[in-house]
């Protein structure tokens, strides 16, 4: 009873997809730009479909992972007699809004279409951990919940096609920011002779323990969506003047103050805006659009 | 045979180490500018010394707990005779440099000098998960590790006294940076109707997945301190491609690029310098004080 699965797209995501929905044993068709990269699915199990118009017809369900939208667009623009009634599910990653238009343009060529992002690396595809974000209508991931369940476990995030890059990008905001936090602690400490195998592990520790401290707190999520910030323990003067001294003590060994700057500017926003005496999470209005009129 | 302990500084976080000590069966001797935020902690057991030379003649372990290194020399700077033979353990944050000169200030006048930087809230003063870093003589840290272990567990860095807020300083780096960018991404998420009450807990579970996706990876530390950065799945290019859409979601809804525009600029000069297919762990190079020769 499992269901054939069309897999376009043969990059890293693309084959740890196949190999997952192969031995899940999912009869799965594939197709690539580049022939060669599907010999090892092949191998596999999977049947290689010799062009586009074919590999649409082999299944229902089709999952593109490509590296952008614009790639769906070269492969499938002149395959679009083809669309009508196939499931498109876009994996790729793509601004919200290209996926928005990815969605109509499905939609034109009488296509479902569901959009998603991928949580993990291509090598945690199909493991406990994997998850994949997907927006688009809700009906469409019911009926081929078991099958892209074998690739991670779905999280549906409402209609708006924009909704799971979205997601994913503001995931790979806070990603990228801590990672580049963590490099630059490293930085700071290196002229003093700490050593990063001395120094991760520490700053380790103070990242994973951010979501105990926010709930030792007020329900900062309420209170976020309330626009309230009572100041108890960290308020914007107490966070923003540790933000001035980490922008000093970069300055003070000549490591890069980009990064601390771009945070500490925050705290001065909202201490000028009279919200020293609340909690630090009134830095959010530093950054919403609503703050720059 | 608990020893006697001094405190000076009665903030919310002095006040927490005073009750702490004082629960662990020491005799506190306390001493504050403001006398009347003495009251809780004489209530409890404390005496209130009637000046700073009496603070000091009542303990051979002398604690400060002050908003800054001025404060220090402001309270104690006109009793600097009675400080010859005292141990002064200094948990008042400023930066490296402020307390490598007090640690030569207390030389100066014959007293012991411990500095440290305490890593929880108040609150958490006394329980299991608080810790304090050290760095200044290790045998005055070992005479008085009973008392002090009360506060928090001590980590001793090394004799610099400039360690112990460096260490500080760069985990705050750590917590600042990457709470700014928990606020960002949720201020991305919004203007889509994603409800932070929706959008922290992804954001919180890709936060502490941090660590493990170190480790799958290489040994990062290891590979920091050899300067080599190995690129397997995390490419500069990759990564940097990630960054820049970041910026660029933000842009479209309008919310501000500080942060991650000063993310997007160390993968951009690492891609400027040839490193498109290193680790992103190379943009620590972009940092580093040698980035700007
Ligand atoms: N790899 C990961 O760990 C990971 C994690 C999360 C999300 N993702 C996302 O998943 C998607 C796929 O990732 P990947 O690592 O497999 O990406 P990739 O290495 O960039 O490969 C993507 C695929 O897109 C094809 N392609 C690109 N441009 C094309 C065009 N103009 N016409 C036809 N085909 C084109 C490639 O074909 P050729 O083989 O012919 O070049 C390849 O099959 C990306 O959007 C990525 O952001 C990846
Ligand atoms: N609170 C926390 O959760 C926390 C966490 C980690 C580290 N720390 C660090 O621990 C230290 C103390 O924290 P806190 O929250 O208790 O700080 P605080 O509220 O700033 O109180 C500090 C103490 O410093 C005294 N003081 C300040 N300037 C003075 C001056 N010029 N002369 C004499 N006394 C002066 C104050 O006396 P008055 O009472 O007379 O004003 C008060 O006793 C700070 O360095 C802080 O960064 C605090």
């Amino acid at each position: 009873m499992t269901t054939p699965v069309t897999l376009v797209g043969l990059g890293p995501m693309g084959r740890a997809m196949a190999h997952a929905l192969l031995t899940a044993g999912h009869p799965v068709t594939v197709w690539n730009r580049t022939p060669a990269r599907a010999a090892d699915v092949v191998a596999a199990g999977a049947r290689l479909a010799p062009t586009p118009v074919d590999a649409l017809a082999a299944s229902d369900l089709v999952i593109l992972s490509l590296t952008d939208y614009q790639a769906m667009y070269d492969i499938l623009g002149t395959a679009t007699a083809a669309l009508a009634g196939r499931t498109l599910v876009n994996l790729s990653s793509d601004s919200p809004d290209r996926t928005r238009e990815g969605a109509a343009w499905a939609a034109k060529h009488g296509a479902r279409f569901l959009t998603g992002g991928v949580m993990n690396p291509a090598p945690m595809v199909g493991t406990d951990a994997a998850y994949v974000y997907y927006s688009g209508p809700a009906d469409v991931l019911d009926a081929h919940r078991d099958a892209l369940t074998i690739i991670g476990a779905p999280r549906y995030l409402g209609e708006d096609a924009g909704l799971a890059q979205l997601m994913y990008q503001a995931n790979l905001d806070v990603f990228l920011t801590a990672l580049a936090g963590l490099m630059h602690a490293t930085a700071l400490l290196e002229p003093a002779g700490v050593r990063p195998a001395a120094a991760l592990p520490e700053l380790l520790q103070t990242l994973t323990g951010i979501p105990e401290m926010l709930d030792a707190g007020e329900d900062t999520a309420a209170q976020l969506e309330a626009g309230e910030h009572p100041g108890h323990l960290s308020t914007v003067t107490m966070m923003g003047a540790t933000a001035d001294h980490v922008v000093a003590a970069s300055e003070a060994v000549g490591v890069d103050t980009g990064l601390p700057a771009a945070v500490q500017a925050y705290y001065t926003w909202a201490r000028e805006h009279g919200h020293g005496g609340d909690n630090w999470t009134r830095i959010i209005d530093a950054m919403r659009p609503r703050a720059k009129a």
